[in-house]
């Protein structure tokens, strides 16, 4: 018997994995979510089809999103995530001794519930006592933040659906109005290669560039995401995430990392030249 | 009506691609040749099964192959490409008019001749009158070679069937031997992510790691290789590939690329650190 989970990266191309069983299947309000046991990636989890966390290569992501923003700002006190329910991403933040509290914004609660669940050795993330989560809409969550935190990441997964909103001109304003005069955001940026992911890049980067002083792209490669290569924004205030790295002060941490390093955190911004010029294109009026 | 191709990139993972229509199969002496039409990569070639080249992706392969070293080595004249019979990687190079001859030594005949029909605006690279075309076995042609090339390419696919002795430590001393002595040579390292190409991979760089003074390795991604990342592998007998290079000698050039910039030349060495570690382990005695 051979069971293959299939997900389209476009129309015309799909990434299949072997699985072994399903662990999850359910509906919430919001998605279908389900988890399957796989030889290659470990046990995964799908949204609406889609794969957004697995146990093979979620170390990538996870720590792209946090040791980028968290070498170059000082002292990030206070954290806000931005769906994340799985707990990773305030698993890895939870390294760093500045941070003081960690704020999971996660509209659906079942997603949340699962993971505990199937996945408790990175679920345990949200269970520090410095973690408060909030079963709620991120777009919602933040109207009456002003100047609260030091560092905003926003780990929802598609600009489609009922994360529609965190990716408008609207959401990003908010960020910017709820973080410090000094935070930083931190973003899914999507993949650039497939010609109907490119518009959606190219639509992020041109919102975001006319809402904070400071926004550049930076990559990674990760299996799962459609063509293997995901972007990532670092929009900011006041920080910028090469003048302002300081790569000594990252190291005396001794964090320990299976993809970012000090030298990775410069490459990762070293784009392709089909990104550098869809990005700038954005960038003109 | 759909029809898909599909590669496994592990025997638990596969990349499928939809197709329109079949535009060419046969067999040679030494494989199986198919071309494919496709919406997301255009055409497409596959030998054995694997996609080789596909009209979408194939410009960062041959741009990393050729600008890496050609931004480092400060006059090439004279090009050996193993492997390379659809012509994109000599096309590439005949950009530089320092060059003035390119052998390209290809076993497969009907493999060049497929690539010429279905492929002209690619396999032009091969017409050109710098360009000598060898239908012979690499390690073979290499053997009485001497001091003879600036830059060898090694274009091969895999270190598989009838490839299989393009990555064995004879060859890596036969490429040494037919190098000058400021010669480059820059091969295929593999995917380094999923556990079966991770072998071969540390073989590899355990090969030329002994075989050649300076030996690093740098990526990209491409969609259509496992796991969409890719390593190449640059080794020396004189130049380093960051302190040696002159990115404004290259710059001064004006070639146009889409993939390559001498910003992403130094990023393109800045890897992950889990890649870092396996090839550091395959340094040690």
């Amino acid at each position: 018997m051979e069971i293959w989970f299939s997900e389209l990266h476009t129309s015309n191309v799909k990434l299949s994995v072997r699985i072994d069983k399903q662990l999850f299947s359910g509906e919430s309000e919001y998605q279908r979510i389900d988890v399957f046991e796989s030889e290659e990636f470990g046990k995964f989890v799908a949204l609406d089809g889609d794969i957004v966390f697995s146990e093979k290569d979620e170390f990538i992501y996870d720590e792209m999103v946090t040791h980028v923003p968290m070498a170059v700002h000082p002292c990030v006190k206070r954290v806000l995530i931005i769906g994340g329910g799985d707990g990773g991403v305030a698993k890895e933040l939870l390294q760093y001794s500045s941070i003081e509290s960690i704020d999971v914004v996660e509209t659906d609660k079942l997603f949340v519930d699962v993971c505990r669940d199937i996945f408790p050795e990175v679920a345990c993330g949200l269970s520090d006592p410095r973690v408060k989560v909030y079963y709620d809409d991120g777009l919602r969550f933040l109207r009456n933040k002003k100047e609260e935190y030091d560092l905003i990441i926003n780990d929802s997964t598609d600009p489609f659906g009922h994360t529609e909103g965190l990716f408008t001109k609207e959401f990003y304003g908010s960020c910017y109005k709820a973080l410090k005069s000094d935070g930083i955001m931190v973003y899914q940026h999507g993949s650039p290669f497939y010609d109907e992911d490119e518009d959606a890049c190219r639509s992020m980067h041109r919102k975001v560039y006319r809402s904070f002083p400071i926004s550049r792209v930076y990559q990674a490669h990760i299996p799962t995401c459609p063509s293997g290569y995901w972007l990532f924004g670092f929009a900011s205030k006041k920080y910028h995430p090469i003048n302002d790295f300081k790569p000594e002060n990252w190291k005396k941490l001794k964090i320990e990392t299976w993809y970012y390093t000090a030298n990775l955190h410069m490459g990762a911004f070293m784009l392709p030249k089909y990104v550098e010029d869809l990005l700038e294109e954005e960038e003109k009026e």
